[in-house]
């Protein structure tokens, strides 16, 4: 396995797989890996000849009160770690290297499905992931490029970008890992405490739970108050819990799929998790 | 010379050249083709193995009050001077080939740069440029892109967007292409009443009037007066006349490279022209 830490080198690195028309896999992520990115990585490596992951905390996509300088920096354990699930380049660019020293002039936005959800909360944030997956879309020029279902909108997000913009990237994405105990997992989790990680688990026991009673046939506008409350007394500060079709438009009525979203904090730490829900119909 | 109407069509022509690791290089255009256009493709034919210039008039960058739908479409005569100067390929898609069915929710803007000058008077056309050229550089996937300095600042905007989102492309801005008495060539000259077209070339003596007397010493802002009040005199309805160095920062004297750049309205008929001028230091 290569790292590299050059765009330059990066493209040294990959010239000869381009030039032979082998496929290209990619991964990015910030990094402090765990079992969800790693197993990005394994579907890449079922369908692709390369697979490049990127490991770069971007500053755009994180706001004014947010963690970005404590994100965890981790990247000898995390170059250990994709070693072993087969990646092939690590390409983890300083944030000089990626944005320059002129300033930025261009943004991209996504209208319509970033207003709400995680957008909300964090204005500007799909902007700065949107620049930064194309930077790298164009920088890597994958054929296929992996994401996670954890950040549901960011994956829809970014599938909307290729689609608008006719980017020539295969979108992937790959179905939330989870502890044992169902916890999605999460860099963010290892900010919470010892007894907040035994409270985190409460979201997924409360989406299931959720999916059981629509699956009764109870309202679901009740079912997400019920939520709600469930999470509230467990300790969580609820910032939303919402009904969306697997495109992210509102729906009242569980008579079609939908995904339940949830957001909510325990002390410091804010914790996001999904759940697609299969209408019978 | 082959011509595609589809994005599938465009990729299966282009497939072989791509295998081959072929220089590709793109021009892309509104169609009504000019010797300025043809220039293009010359250029583009010097550097590369094969020539794709697209034909596409685009709606998302044309005002409510402008002409789209006047914008003349001569497909057939433009075809016809593009395999005289040995274009490859033809990509003239429909609308609906390039925006699809579902609505777009990709917006892509440039800061700064595309503020003032031709994007005052004409808000969102920038976007509009920037959201399809960057289609068009996806589909295409060019080594290199040719633009005409004649539209100075829209070849800006595309250097800029290229640097800061990092896409593979090399753009060649050309020098502008002029009538033997001066005027820029332009599809919108077509528009010009015969009077007209007789008045037009006095924005090109103007420019060139006013290179002659900064070369002598005079006062930069009393160059940019005298050229709109030439242009008034003239019958022209003057939009703009402005200073500006060659990556558009505003300048308030002629103490380095200056670029002057005029928008005077004929008639209906809006002419844009710029003038480069070297500072002998």
């Amino acid at each position: 396995m290569k790292t590299e830490t050059t765009i330059q080198g990066l493209s040294a690195s990959l010239n000869p797989a381009r030039a032979s028309r082998k496929i290209i896999g990619f991964v990015p992520t910030m990094g402090n890996l765990h079992e969800g990115h790693l197993n990005l990585v394994r579907e890449a490596r079922k369908l692709c000849d390369v697979v490049v992951v990127s490991i770069f905390v971007n500053p755009i996509q994180f706001g004014p009160n947010e963690d970005f300088d404590n994100y965890p920096r981790t990247l000898e354990q995390d170059s250990h770690l994709l070693a072993e699930v087969g990646c092939d380049i690590v390409f983890a660019p300083s944030v000089e290297q990626m944005y320059g020293h002129q300033p930025r002039l261009t943004n991209i936005s996504v209208a319509e499905i970033t207003n709400d959800l995680c957008g909300l909360q964090r204005p500007g944030h799909f902007d700065g992931v949107a620049v930064v997956v194309t930077k790298l879309f164009n920088i890597v020029q994958p054929n296929y490029a992996f994401f996670g279902q954890k950040d549901y909108q960011q994956l829809a997000v970014i599938k909307q970008l290729v689609r608008d913009l006719n980017m020539p990237i295969d979108v992937i994405g790959v179905p939330i890992t989870r502890a044992a105990d169902g916890l999605a997992l999460s860099s963010r989790n290892g900010y919470l405490s010892e007894q907040d990680r035994k409270t985190a688990p409460t979201i997924y026991k409360t989406l299931k739970l959720a999916e059981e009673n629509l699956q009764k046939g109870q309202n679901l506008s009740d079912v997400l108050v019920q939520i709600r409350a469930d999470l509230t007394a467990a300790g969580f500060e609820v910032d939303y819990v919402e009904a969306r079709t697997p495109m992210l438009q509102k729906i009242d009525q569980f008579d079609q799929d939908v995904v339940l979203f949830v957001a909510a904090k325990l002390g410091k730490t804010r914790l996001i998790d999904n759940l697609q829900i299969k209408h019978s119909s």
